[in-house]
């Protein structure tokens, strides 16, 4: 059992929290530059708010889940101390936190949003430290919360953060337009996006199980769908550049 | 029960085949310009095969699961007759078989490939006819294998095929794209990508629960990305554009 303290209250620092105090961690603080959601996190995780770094109370471990871009500054504000210091980012390198004598990295590679339930137990998590009895207490912890726990250097790591933007964010993205085109009957889209998603990661490649008019060289549809996406020049774009990866992806393939 | 004669033997009409057979319906002929396919096709339903359209025999239905673009041909080919005439494609118009005096679209919506086994009960099928007759039969055909059928004109059933095209086969390129991205690590990406579709699907649009650098307008990771992409000026070309995309979308919302 250690003691946590979080530094930011989004997304992945919430989630974080919650799981941790549900399995029989100790969290001391919640430290945010937004107080409303702190707040409500340490209220949930029976912690207290911390208004500014400096007024952090002992940890054994303090967890940095900010915006990855923030990272170097909060350590920049972060005192040098004995206590383990992590951070949750897929694409910072472990070297943002040297100069902290315990570092280390706790990268769970999973979408998060504040408002919905995660089950972690499930959900891959990505370990790295700077020396190997870090290394231990990370896989610890991450051991507490899930079944999937992996260590993974900074440079695999940050390609495994770029893929999952393809995968995970990208994705939401196009079924962002889908749904905008197909309006009341999107719904009915469920089932081909389950089965090609469990089609894609069945394959050696999901290019193996490509199908539709690209994979098919139909350009009587290609043509009618890049005429009727006129009035979405965005789109359109987009339609014509990913029909044109994925006919290069059948002739690589 | 009906007789069902196919014109054609990819994976749509491999697949209804051995639907309609294995739930009591007749299989007459598999008529294909890939006499390969087409033996193999029609040993496992029992069928005969058919070189030409000319040679088909008497059926109480005609399945034309041809490309999109191949559907105008077939149906110039095929002589008018009083038996039932349906195509399977999502962009096709009703009109298509106006010669036929009985007509009419059945469209399965979901990825298929001829390797691959389909549970259909779950798949959403779209039907249309030309007058309400037909329309009776082709419905008690399509709740034969799936209890998710629905009337849908030809317009709507386009805009519906060009929604799947984004949710479905620019989803599998997008995760094509991740596996070149991710090599091995690949297969961590399931849940991420699992839990992004259910998340897009329980909300009411999925710009809603959009994630990651873009939705955070995190540049350093953006940048980062891009930079990183520099060997693939196509990727980096779509990772731009979805980007830009999201950012919009958010504003939208």
């Amino acid at each position: 059992m250690e003691t946590i303290s979080f530094i930011g209250s989004g997304h992945v620092a919430t989630h974080l929290a919650k799981a941790f105090f549900a399995c029989g961690h100790v969290v001391v603080d919640i430290c945010s530059h937004t107080p409303g959601h702190a707040q409500q996190l340490a209220a949930q995780v029976n912690a207290h708010t911390a208004h500014h770094i400096s007024s952090l109370r002992p940890a054994d471990v303090y967890i940095i889940a900010v915006d990855d871009h923030a990272i170097p500054q909060v350590a920049q504000q972060l005192l040098p101390m004995q206590s383990l210091v992590l951070h949750t980012a897929g694409s910072v390198d472990l070297s943002a936190l040297q100069k902290f004598p315990n570092h280390g990295v706790l990268y769970p590679l999973q979408t998060l949003n504040r408002e919905r339930e995660t089950d972690f137990r499930m959900v891959p998590f990505f370990i790295e430290a700077n020396i190997r009895k870090n290394y231990n207490i990370i896989n610890r912890l991450a051991k507490s919360l899930s079944g999937n726990v992996k260590e993974l250097d900074s440079e695999t790591r940050a390609r495994l953060h770029l893929a999952a933007v393809f995968a995970g964010n990208f994705v939401n993205s196009l079924l962002g337009m889908a749904c905008d085109i197909a309006g009341a009957q999107f719904e009915y889209l469920k089932p081909l996006v389950e089965e090609t998603v469990k089609k894609a990661f069945a394959a050696n490649h999901p290019a193996e199980v490509q199908t539709g008019p690209a994979r098919r060289g139909d350009e009587v549809s290609i043509n009618k769908h890049i005429k009727s996406l006129s009035l979405q020049p965005g789109w359109q774009t987009i339609y014509r550049l990913l029909t044109e990866n994925i006919i290069k992806q059948s002739h690589a393939k």
